[in-house]
């Protein structure tokens, strides 16, 4: 049975990415290799939309994550966190874990923090060194305004840290001009490649508060060593090498296809994912749903883990659920990086028929049908052919 | 040209494994992959020779070295660190980041810190929480005698914590016998595998001390979270998992081979390179050698760097030269891992080239002939067969 990896991350990785990583193994500190890591590093400026430096990190996202709480945010330093779902309570934990106080702005999962929320806490909390945000928040599905948050956060002299993991290279994300003062995405979302790297674009706004924070919580994930080793070339530590050579492959396709271009394939993706879903009678389960996963309420008197377990098992179909208390209530379908608008039909088609199977009343082909005409909307069709 | 990558890491890796890195990408929570983790983590305690748990980081090495630190070390507490080479330096390094306070034990670059010096050092700190140590110093391919320093340390309320980074694998390391608390390796080196991964063993009396520790240091790097993880059946955060999946392909090879027969045939390597070396003039640099690599001094009037681009551009052999202030002085030939003994005989034969080449004057296959009769040395051959 052919299997589609379709969840929010890790997500499937072009075969011509898979075949470099089966290439034998070099050193890592030769011209060349760095060479490869300068490549990599400016064509992810390009992913990122930002001048700002990119600092590369062998670890999963979460790792990233720390980086910037770590170098930014001195303890007993002051952070908002912005908590929509899984990863944005990750921010607090993680800001708890090096002794950073934190003031909540929560949200029920499945809605987004709105911009005035933000703007009322920045006005009670003028003291605060930082606003962490999940730009899509994978555990829901999720999309924050981070332009608008950019725009608030800009004017204080706090920094805006954002989580843009699951989001950067789905959706449009511009670093520079949202003002995100440390940007973190992992390997293995729509960047096309296996876990295992973090990156993180940093602002000068940013570099000057590490700068001047002394606390010694970083050695790994210092970011001023990381960039003092790049600008002579290399990084302080041994690189997961092999997956920096690969991911140059993967950049290749998205800079051959454009970030716009890419963003809007993923935005009809997106958008004939929710049509599918509601057409079969699915709710969507993301008020502001972001665009590279789509969220979708598993119907009453359905169980979700049953669900998911005969689209993995009866036809290869790998989408993923909901994590603690969401635990069979919601399905989550990916359509970032290398998942194209085929594979979005082929998880749509999947759900249909094991809906049908557990007794769900439904017409086949409904919300197939629903997805085809918003990718058919987007077609430049001669005015003469009759339909 | 055939490239042979002969540096102390990353290393070569088998073919099978790299095969297995180029399969399409599955999901990472499964009961499939968590699996395929447990195994992995009960085959390293095969290879740690430990019933200790191990714990599996995305990382480099360094990010295991600090996981010991930021767990083992509250601040203000105080370590000692043996230091007699780059990466003794980098356990300094490390425990100052977190605030520990440092005893350093240094011995010139080429030399192996004492027992005796440990006993001293530790007679003079009762204090001392940790003794941090390299099994092999991969800067000047010293081996300590863990085994007497364990023995030292265990008498004491100290963890002994030790870097095996290219020692874990290429040579003999009993980790519960020599009584290490922590034992950290990395996967570019004799587990013939690329970069990404760090393994640590913890031993009981370490986690006691982990359950003491209460400042809040470290997050990504939690070891009582990945533990729990563990005990539930998965890690914290998303593993390189296409890397562990990897990994279980080269951990066949290693126990099918056997740890004593892998540090018998590392052994014979290393005696190899070490009498190819001398007879062809060259002088060794460590004074008590490790055996995942060899360590030798560049001729008087020959340049390091020139010698080891000839290696590369002439030969595809690539060796590694001396860092920081033995740039130049030093090559050092790496024999772990998938290195076996005729690579090192391609190894030698390069060198004994490009030094023709450079004017040093050399019996051609002098250094081979030393290597070969060491090989030789070890074959069984039938008593009533004349030479």
């Amino acid at each position: 049975m052919k299997y589609r990896l379709l969840a929010p991350g890790p997500t499937p990785v072009p075969e011509e990415t898979l075949l470099e990583l089966a290439k034998p193994v070099k050193y890592h500190r030769t011209p060349e290799a760095r060479q490869i890591l300068a490549e990599v590093l400016q064509d992810l400026q390009y992913v990122f939309c930002t001048r700002n430096s990119i600092m590369p990190m062998t670890s999963s996202g979460t790792g990233g994550l720390e980086a910037a709480v770590a170098n930014c945010l001195p303890a007993g330093s002051k952070a908002i966190c912005l908590i929509a779902g899984r990863f944005g309570e990750r921010w607090r934990s993680i800001c708890k874990a090096f002794g950073v106080e934190t003031v909540a702005v929560n949200v029920p999962y499945g809605q987004a923090v709105q911009p005035e929320q933000l703007a009322a806490a920045l006005k009670a909390h003028p003291d605060a060194a930082a606003i962490c945000s999940t730009l899509s928040e994978t555990s829901t599905g999720v999309a924050h305004d981070i332009a608008a948050f950019g725009k608030l956060v800009a004017a204080t002299p706090a920094l805006l840290l954002v989580d843009a993991i699951s989001g950067l290279g789905a959706m449009e994300c511009r670093t520079d001009d949202w003002h995100i003062d440390i940007n973190v995405t992992g390997s293995q979302k729509a960047l096309m490649l296996p876990p295992g790297l973090a990156f993180l674009s940093v602002s000068e706004k940013a570099w000057k508060q590490i700068e001047k924070n002394t606390s010694p919580r970083a050695f790994y994930f210092d970011l001023k060593k990381m960039r003092n080793g790049l600008a002579s070339g290399d990084t302080p530590y041994t690189m997961a090498h092999t997956l920096v050579q690969a991911l140059r492959v993967s950049l290749k396709q998205t800079k051959a296809e454009g970030m716009e271009n890419i963003w809007a394939r993923q935005a009809r993706s997106a958008a004939a994912a929710r049509a599918g879903f509601q057409a079969m009678g699915l709710e969507l389960f993301a008020s502001r749903p972001a665009n590279g996963l789509t969220v979708a309420k598993v119907p009453e008197g359905i169980d979700g883990t049953v669900l998911l377990s005969k689209l993995e098992k009866q036809y290869g179909l790998k989408l993923a659920g909901g994590q603690d208390h969401l635990k069979g209530k919601i399905i989550r379908l990916a359509h970032m990086g290398y998942i194209d608008q085929f594979d979005v039909l082929a998880g749509l088609a999947g759900v249909e028929l094991a809906l049908l199977e557990m007794g769900y009343a439904l017409e086949p082909g409904r919300g197939l049908s629903a997805a085809q005409q918003v990718f058919a909307k987007s077609l430049s069709r001669p005015e003469h052919v009759p339909v």
